[in-house]
């Protein structure tokens, strides 16, 4: 610390001196000095800076496509399953639909500034609390182009800087989105260094993001478990966790049987490989023998393999469905398959479900299916999860879903943010009070 | 993980087996299954175990005042400094004025259920954000044992487990203080688990707490810097950093003196061992020379030590004040003294004091001084810390100033909140979403 000298001459003074080596931590400095800029700037700065970037994304989609044609063309060689090529894939349309959704970003209520409290103290004291931006939002994610301009996006309406930290696999579409925005941000007269990707690609550029406490204010995993525990558990920058969705369909003893095989197969099947898709069906012993033959017959016709404890892999035996029903092992109740597969248990109460979800649940959402309101009552109180679904399906928890527009991720943590995250969600407050020389007595 | 058992029979079967052998981590499953509980409970009875609470205290005054003497008398001998024993004493006032705050928390409302948004989706779905508690609170302090209470209290209240670690040194004061809480606790029909102790002194169980990630849903250390960096560096359990003060107090070209001087002497001198006492002062060059020698005299009445810069020096010279006043080197513009002391400065601009804030300052609260609005607007814009004053004394910057009943601790970090925090920002949010049978398109 004392080796920061103290000058007060521009705003350079409030970057550390001397001026660091490592690349990654020279991109947060900079991001911070442009956070300082964003912070105070009004929405119809700021919503201008979002026009030019869809425009300039439409004009230059020719060059964006191109390099990320390099990406997919490595992808393919090193023999990457097609759905992931398919998420990694860039065409003019879907270039197009990126640049859309930085227009929607544009047409959402500015967060900041608004007074989230506001009263006046007994001693006459004006004491509001308003919405900042946190300053420099750290995303580190996997290889969805798409998500590099949906967080500058966010952040930049927010008035957040945004170190992007993306996969090695999606670098050169990467390069070519942020040069396309960064270019669109600094032709609106805003500071390029708002949007900036983390220099290196090797693990390194991670830790030190991980490091950088003071300098980044958040920093927000996107992708893979093992990504998500490395960042939880090593990175003294505040984090918010996300993503992981074990979620529950729990089928009531009283429950309209229609509804419940639509949201049973809503919720798995409609699509599987996502976060809030459903992972483990428990149905209530007294419905079991109604509902289960409805429900393997659908997850069969689904192409569902049922992963099932004895109570159901019995019921199954005796009602001759075709599904495919497999034994169902501890470790079962704790997958998020994100396949075509379901575990299913049958419980003797809906507190025994709530016991099961509290158990094994990532926290995401969980959803009953019942008629009784007391039960839906007591479902929502005693679950403890991000999200509680009566009579609907798991596949709602989404930010664009719940009319947020845009989304940066969904947190399975409490602290911050819970659910689908969204521009409040990038945001702190910040405590202003006013008086006439108050002191305290 | 899957050393876990799949059982749906009771509570017990949410928590793990085997049993954890560390007693710490056995605290932590007793907490959750505690925090279970009192999750869907009602405020009155809430209210009612708070009040329980109040009444034991004063009841068992004697057996709490005597546990506190054996802490004191081994305090003394130890050689611990008067302040720090004078924080650690209890007597029967501080006793009935501690059972009194936990009235107090009883008269506020409860921030549970509270619903934040709500609004129903253009598909027919209703969606609600209401608040929840966050679960398993652990609060690592030092030795003021009527923060043991207060957390309890507010924990409590908002629905909360707490885990307290406070200061062996205050070892006695503080088990006889949770023993008169939980029988109390328990007495009301609640779980007393829902308080408890840390088991052991060792820096051991503050390790353990900080690896408890999934049992233990926050840790907000109170205390000295040291500790509260090691907590920040060293936990995977979520952070809240709290404390720092390192305040400034910035004297605008356009002032009124009177103000100024009143608002500069409260913040450093009304209280200075606090965190929300100031520890710099910055003056504009146009208005020091008319300000600085009343300042300085102001100050050398209230014995304070000044910390110069070269102008402040100069001037100080020239006016041939009465103030003790050295030279100040860069460590003081970073120095939290807690003292009566103080660092002083000439600046050149508004924007200059910014920079030096922004530059040094712990993020908690800047004050400004000033006649003119468009200054008042431009500091409380481009200052980042958790509270800004405007023409008030830093000293204001507090939860019970603030109207908000008790507080938890002051946040200086952004994520979750910020500045004093009271019963909301010991909560987190559910989204419950209800339809009738919709599925997603």
């Amino acid at each position: 610390m004392s080796s920061r000298s103290h000058s007060n001459d521009d705003l350079a003074a409030s970057l550390p001196s001397p001026w660091p080596k490592s690349p990654v931590l020279q991109a947060a400095y900079r991001a911070r000095s442009a956070a300082a800029d964003l912070a105070p700037l009004p929405r119809s700065v700021k919503d201008d800076a979002l026009l030019a970037i869809a425009d300039a994304l439409v004009v230059r989609t020719r060059e964006i496509v191109e390099a990320n044609a390099a990406d997919v063309a490595r992808a393919r060689e090193a023999g990457t399953a097609e759905s992931i090529v398919d998420r990694l894939t860039l065409t003019p349309e879907r270039v197009r639909a990126i640049a859309s959704d930085v227009r929607d970003v544009a047409g959402l209520p500015d967060p900041v500034g608004e007074v989230v409290r506001g009263s006046t103290l007994p001693n006459g004291l004006d004491l509001r609390q308003i919405r900042v931006p946190l300053g420099v939002v750290g995303i580190i994610y996997e290889a969805r182009p798409n998500v590099t301009v949906d967080a500058a996006s966010l952040c930049l309406k927010s008035g957040n800087a945004v170190l992007l930290r993306g996969s090695s696999s999606a670098l050169h579409s990467n390069s070519a989105l942020v040069t396309v925005v960064r270019d669109a941000v600094g032709g609106a007269g805003l500071p390029a260094d708002a949007v900036q990707l983390v220099p290196g690609e090797s693990r390194e550029s991670v830790r030190e993001l991980m490091r950088a406490r003071g300098m980044v204010d958040v920093l927000i995993p996107r992708g893979g478990a093992s990504l998500i525990k490395t960042v939880v558990e090593e990175s003294i920058v505040p984090v918010i966790e996300t993503g992981t969705g074990n979620c529950h369909v729990y089928v009531d003893a009283q429950a309209d049987l229609d509804i419940a095989v639509a949201v049973l197969l809503n919720s798995k099947a409609q699509r599987p490989s996502v976060c809030n898709a459903a992972e483990t069906l428990l149905v209530h012993r007294d419905i079991a023998a109604d509902f289960l033959p409805r429900a393997l017959d659908a997850l069969a016709a689904a192409g569902v393999t049922v992963h099932a404890d004895d109570r159901v892999r019995e019921l199954a035996g005796a009602c001759g469905t075709k599904a495919t029903v497999v034994p169902a092992t501890a470790e079962d109740w704790e997958t998020e398959y994100l396949s075509n597969d379901i575990a299913a248990a049958v419980v003797d109460s809906l507190d025994a479900a709530v016991q099961h979800i509290r158990l094994w649940s990532s926290g995401h959402t969980e959803a009953i299916v019942t008629t009784s309101q007391p039960a839906a009552r007591r479902f929502t109180q005693l679950v403890d999860s991000a999200a509680v679904a009566v009579n609907a399906s798991t596949r709602f928890t989404d930010g664009g879903q719940f009319g947020f527009g845009a989304e940066i991720g969904i947190s399975t943590q409490k602290l911050h943010a819970r659910g689908p995250m969204g521009l409040p969600e990038l945001t702190s407050t910040k405590y202003v009070f006013t008086g006439d020389g108050h002191v305290r007595g």
